[in-house]
């Protein structure tokens, strides 16, 4: 069994030693990045084995993604910069998963936030959630934080960072540094570039300066210290539980990316509950049969 | 094409003239109970036609259940009673997508907000988001407003109303009046019930009384007016584009029940957007070569 | 002893038999407006006993304005229209106690909340919060529902009414039925004024509407039941321990409007507390040595 | 003129030249204790200038009490421990205008707060905000972590300690290092005391294991950076302005503790929102009228 996070060790194998990823009883995978590959390795008909995609177990998503990242990406700000936020504009690029964590978290630090989108029905409940909803162009006007966590590339780009305020500030909170296009970004900044704290590069775009943090790479892992235990305990929880199953249950799948068994997230989740000191009821026998007896 | 909503025609449709039920192109349903009843009548075999889960569209999950009753259960609580909601400790039975709107809702009137949950993933989800979460006993001795959207039955019976404050308001804002066991409430009542606001009765259990809105019916309906215009437009938005894509495109789905196209809910969105006057981005040419490009 | 709303009693009292005024042990007042005309009475030297300011007190303060009025005007607007606030933008003209009931109440149903302020100090205020602060003129282009809670005149007139978008709601929550300049707003109606639901008139300004709330009138009254009993109570103890205090210790204070003595208001929370079960701690003998023994 | 943090300068000045000080056109003076001093100064006869009061004006409250060091007291809590805060019990004792400022972020970062106070007016606007409110005994079991705000001391003593859950971390953030009783601490430390990050220790209780942040100390200075420089620069502002008062209108006050003009304050605010970028109304003369007419 392996467990991976970004499907190297999956995908090294496969590459050198077919026979025996063969022989693997299977892996489990950590990232959206992982199923990527693993998900294209299969539809090559290359995958020997079946993957538990941790990364999209429901306890997994909550915890990394929506509470892990927010609290981490604004902690990541404030290392950097020691801004107030309160009485900001803080834009978000990006309401996925973990977008809804960091706007969720910058609204309770007392910012105002504007999230953008190309999705229409992410963008629709973003604005159904209280936040405003503007496309990038009017929002690089508005904003004083700029926090990219699309996926995508090229996010924040020339025409954005000449539209921003004196002052504003750029972080990525996505996988790879591509979300802000940092080659036009010093191609605008005519006047030089200076840091200005550790982790604080100030482009000088001849009069407004634009400062980025930790050179676009993600802020919660550059500045500040990645998710917090509580976060990672789950994520291993899940990996060790998914493990056990394809040891306990072997062969019982086949070659694929498959989801992890919604059993194994219950028991995760109750675990957690019970070690933040939560208790929960359970069904009475009368209730299970109602809920059971439609038909 | 059927537009059903509890699938009473389609049921009554292939109980009577199952030969008519084949030549349809198909329906919509709205409701969790028809999309059961048709699961159900499917597996039995004899399911003649596609039917679109309207109800399992992502737009619709939002608006109705969470952005949609959240809004009016308050409401009907608040029109039934007139109680200020703020410094009172507001009890939610189930933290489904239901429920979730009422607890937020309930916390942004003031209220300090207790979740009670069966499903571990669903509690913890509800203890991540701030709320306390307690099994339904311990809640009993501490709720001022009880309101149950379960989806189940005796949520709160004769053991929980023993515990309950005097003054205590009891809604429900699932789909029956099943959720508060009424024959125990009754049974408790040695001091007898009187109406004492047109929509409220008070059970005299000995001293304590507790308050019983709307006779146990759904309290958003029952208590105030329902989806607000700008909830069942988007439900009849889906219903009206998931009709047309059976028409346009004929038996291109067997008979089952089928999700909505993610593409007509993008559709939904996308108008729902425009009237609200909100605009968005869409992919540049080379943002979609990068998201497509992995492999 | 006199308890007075608006200082009608009083006024006439003074007015007409000022030997029986100078007679009273004095009285309390309840109103802002009341307060007003009870100063002036008293700067012009006519005022011939004390009175103390119930409207003024801590407790009174927090929960008539703030809770009170915060939650009864969104209740009376949803009563008035049935309109989903979520993701609606909510503009709340004044921003003093009660608007920022109503900002808050707002924004906890879902609403993006836009608050304008004449204040600068109020508007920072609101800005910090997470608000956003707009001059009216721009608010008025962006508001789908608009309240004005300033206690001024001519808060909306031509010049907003002009720029509005088409199916804004207008509602007063101010003391007076002026804010709103409805003159202004029949003048402009061209295509004529409908009622479209019991409480809300229809102004057809050529193609855009308006919908006018119950008259200008202040909406939580007209439109909803006013203050639930919990924010009474806690308005006629201060009322009833003011006057105790003006019987037990007679003739103390001279004539003029005089705060309710600080310890009233601590009694008064101490019974809100009790009555809602909350129990809250004492000091220690050596903690209240600490603080009293700087020097 | 002296600007003074703590009235060190004052006092010092007093004691050893009051001639010097009889020649002061004023000072004035940044924190709650310094006003202490300075106000028993004058009740001894000895103050022989006027102070203004810059502590007690409304912009430098709202930002450096409530924003300030609310963010700040929560960064520095995370730069100490990397702790989730979503889904903790967070306690804060003492809901004066910090506390308020603390338990908002804190609620604002997910956690669930507790709310613990001697004065039963600002419990109960505590509890009417949605906070649970308890006495600190039963806070003390519920807590996973506790900052104290309150001024006093001895705040979180021997009897907390002893009812606390494994794990929980101790903070303060109230001006002096005594608002935890250290000393009993180290009493109940039988197992030892080891530092597990930087600025956590350690408490050893025989099993349960207490973490103490930054040995008691203001947390947000001593684990974070202090007040953002967007808090500072009120603060520096209405010095400025009200030492420039004390010189252009000289010998207008006499000795004692004056308020900050409130017209001072408004001018402060009214710069601030200019940086912030945000515009607001004026009153027309026609709403001058209205408000100034009364009588």
């Amino acid at each position: 069994v392996t467990l991976d996070d970004g499907a190297d060790l999956a995908s090294v194998l496969h590459a050198t030693r077919p026979e025996a990823a063969e022989r693997m009883l299977g892996g489990t995978e950590e990232t959206t990045t992982g199923l990527l590959r693993l998900r294209a390795l299969h539809e090559e008909g290359r995958l020997r084995c079946p993957i538990l995609a941790v990364n999209e177990a429901r306890t997994e998503r909550v915890f990394n993604d929506r509470f892990g990242t927010g609290q981490s990406t604004l902690d990541g700000i404030l290392r950097a910069t020691n801004l107030l936020l309160a009485g900001r504009t803080f834009v978000v690029l990006g309401y996925g998963n973990t977008g809804r964590g960091v706007a969720q978290r910058a609204r309770g630090a007392g910012a105002s936030v504007v999230v953008c989108e190309i999705d229409p029905v992410a963008a629709l409940e973003a604005r159904m959630e209280g936040f405003e909803v503007l496309p990038a162009l009017r929002a690089a006007e508005r904003g004083d934080v700029f926090v990219t966590v699309t996926g995508g590339r090229g996010v924040l780009r020339r025409e954005h960072f000449e539209r921003m305020k004196d002052g504003a500030v750029l972080a990525n909170a996505g996988h790879f540094d591509v979300e802000l296009d940092l080659d036009a970004l010093r191609g605008l900044a005519t006047g030089g570039v200076r840091r200005v704290r550790p982790l604080v590069e100030q482009y000088d775009l001849g009069g407004r300066r634009l400062n980025l943090l930790a050179g676009g790479r993600v802020v919660n892992l550059a500045a500040a210290e990645g998710h917090p235990a509580a976060v990672m305990d789950v994520s291993f929880a899940v990996h060790a539980l998914a493990a056990e199953e394809l040891v306990v249950h072997p062969r019982e799948l086949g070659p694929g990316v498959h989801p992890v068994p919604a059993r194994l997230d219950r028991e995760v989740a109750r675990l957690k509950l019970a070690s933040l000191g939560v208790e929960i009821d359970e069904l009475t026998a009368e209730q299970e049969r109602y809920l059971t007896s439609w038909g």
